[in-house]
């Protein structure tokens, strides 16, 4: 399945932004960047954010919302920002 | 507890950059690049893995041989790099 990055962009509208910040790079210091990060990395965190084998409040949340074409979609949206 | 960048550098040596790289950006798609990555969250995610609340085989192996100082300093390294 191949990641839309505008799709992703859209996506991450909604939320991601918020802590992550509109570029990828975090607003507060124990947030992560995500701007650059590994496709295949970003769409196995959130995968085990969804499935609740990685524990995080907030993540687990997010993540319980989306679609396996929503998490291909933002991996490559994040992974495509320098 | 300041961070000491050179030390964590020669402790990153050892066996992070196996997997994260030289420079940490990673060599393989699911590992996560850790240049420039938030120090906060660098050593929260080391502390994660080293308590067995964060579950990887591999860095939960990794982790459980760093010190305080070791993960402060690791994730002093990692964040200042580009």
């Amino acid at each position: 399945m191949a990641g839309d990055i505008a799709a992703g962009k859209a996506r991450a509208a909604d939320s991601c932004v918020a802590c992550h910040g509109p570029a990828g790079i975090s607003i507060l210091p124990h947030y992560p960047n995500l701007a650059g990060q590994k496709a295949e990395y970003l769409e196995k965190s959130l995968r085990a954010f969804r499935d609740g084998s990685r524990v995080d409040e907030t993540m687990n949340a997010m993540a319980a919302r989306l679609s396996d074409q929503d998490i291909t979609d933002l991996a490559a949206y994040f992974a495509s920002l320098r």
